[in-house]
């Protein structure tokens, strides 16, 4: 969805950082750390991994080490998490998403997921076992901060959409809220992108102002109620493997003594993967109570025609982006070449077994 | 593959327990436990995650707590880890496959893998988000064991075939080796079923005592060279999502302080979604190099009549279980349950999107 707007719809909750339950005053923490995160005050599955990967570091440190969570409610700056974290004055750490900063730096966009890319479990060979994280890195040391997978919200949905799309006229002259790089893509068919703050999408998509939007999937956009308005959920297309981020100062990492760098990155890299699972599970069971209360409501993958052309237009905005600047280029070519082999295997392991067992 | 025999195609690798670097004389561990496995010495992926997890352990409780990993080389019990563990005498863990222990206890075999069941991120929710962890819980709270994940070697394959098979035909006096439930579901549909120690296989196949055979995947059938001389290579259905698992004697376990508690835990889990990530990225990686050196080989799907003959089977067998085996039904319904929601998710997100970009 990216989630530029997530705040506004939970105005009204408390504006106050979250504190984790205080230690025992016989072991004061030596490390007292701060972290700054996009998200709201009780947003769920996002923040949750946020006070679990919190909770685990307090714990196996045997309460040496405390994180503090501030919410965007505290720290009034959601986009401001990486110039805050690479400062280290207030922050030496914090969650987000790496494809907010391509307006700072395009080659941190392609570390949350791309249009037509990998899948999750594709996605983590890439990262851990494929050059993945290495490229990461190297994008990051320029900015003094170490970034850590931060959790998957899995493929995301294409959107909900209040009549149906049989062509690409259909499209053409659509008021859509979809952001970033798929709004690019999609303007390119003749999509209106317009931007409308998260509180007011429901009542814009009600009222016609706009005919369609995507936020993430099941897992949240039951909390949004769009099922109630926009009958046609479409399959998704824009962002298979959303990896949310944990960014760390580089100089406060390397001067904690080792057991906790490595008691933190344990809990970051545990946190992201149990995100991912319970991104799962929610999706799940949400989706199975959206169909159960609105059975009318129809999914629908874009006709054959819409995907070949917005695959299309996708390539060559990142051969536009790729031009010049080599960097950029060398990350994209590395995920390209790392899918072709990985969806081979992809193909012939659980989409086989989810053929025979769904078609 | 059922890794029963895993052991004999290394022999010759030294016969000796991998004892860890060992700690700085400083700091001499306050905990030194021992880990029973059952692979032999250097048995890739499965071996390498039980060492990843016992580094882990090392370094987060910065030198208080060594596991040493002793392979079946050494304690020469691959199948005996479950009492080794129980007992607590030499080991307080162990690193093996629940469904090993359904000769003891059949309650065990639904919590690696099953027949038509759950891919591995339908089912890492179904464990953590949807009561698998409670059921595995108390299956093995009877035998005075914790029970947690150990990592994932994702869908395997259905295995490598001197023939195609192209009706049910094909398969009466099929000789072929496939231990465990899969096998008795193939032996309702006429196949011989026939164990071969892992050492003879090659040899097996390549003389015509065996028709075919499964293993894993290509993560792990690169080295054994099946590709050779059995050019059809059937995706799978037996084993969507085989999850290995740590044992850990409960007295033990609970007489450990609570931060080391949290460690070894986090270490498990963490080491278990790694393993998943790396199988995907090992498979990836030989699929490619098979499929590069050999052209020939062909992946087929087994015929949609063989496919329903086969869930038929596995449903009748299931059904005969659960007659008499109050808890065991309670697991299968749970599961089957479960797997209908999150299916269905699977559906709409990541089938789709393959489906778009593979179709």
């Amino acid at each position: 969805m990216k989630l530029r707007a997530v705040g506004s719809f939970l105005v009204g909750l408390l504006v106050v950082g979250l504190v984790l339950s205080s230690t025992p005053a016989d072991a004061a923490p030596k490390y007292r750390w701060k972290l700054a995160m996009t998200w709201p005050t009780n947003f769920p599955i996002f923040g949750d991994a946020v006070i679990k990967m919190a909770d685990m570091v307090k714990s196996m440190s045997n309460g040496e080490m405390e994180i503090r969570i501030d919410s965007k409610n505290k720290h009034k700056a959601p986009f401001g998490i990486l110039d805050m974290v690479k400062s280290g004055r207030q922050y030496q750490m914090g969650h987000s998403a790496s494809y907010y900063w391509k307006g700072k730096d395009l080659n941190t966009m392609p570390f949350t997921t791309m249009p037509f890319g990998m899948t999750a479990p594709e996605q983590y060979a890439w990262f851990y076992y494929g050059g993945g994280m290495e490229l990461m890195k190297k994008t990051y040391d320029k900015h003094g901060v170490y970034s850590f997978l931060g959790g998957n919200t899995g493929n995301q949905m294409g959107g909900w959409f209040r009549k149906e799309i049989n062509d690409l006229d259909d499209l053409k002259g659509l008021k859509m809220r979809i952001p970033g790089f798929a709004g690019e893509v999609l303007s390119k068919l003749g999509v209106v992108v317009t931007n409308i703050p998260a509180g007011e999408l429901y009542t814009a998509l009600d009222r016609g102002t706009l005919d369609a939007l995507e936020w993430v999937g099941p897992s949240l956009d039951i909390k949004m109620g769009f099922h109630k308005i926009a009958p046609y959920y479409y399959t998704g297309w824009h962002e298979p493997a959303t990896e949310l981020q944990f960014l760390v100062n580089k100089d406060k990492f390397n001067s904690l003594p080792k057991h906790l760098q490595k008691i933190l990155t344990t809990a970051m890299q545990y946190a992201a993967y149990d995100m991912y699972t319970r991104s799962y599970h929610d999706s799940a069971i949400h989706w199975a109570a959206i169909k159960k209360e609105y059975p009318h409501i129809k999914v629908r993958t874009f006709p054959k025609s819409v995907i070949k052309r917005m695959k299309a237009e996708n390539q060559k905005l990142l051969v536009e982006k790729s031009a010049t600047n080599s960097e950029f280029k060398a990350i994209i070519d590395s995920q390209s070449a790392y899918m072709k082999k990985v969806r081979e295997w992809t193909r012939i392991s659980d989409f086989s077994y989810l053929q025979d067992n769904l078609e």
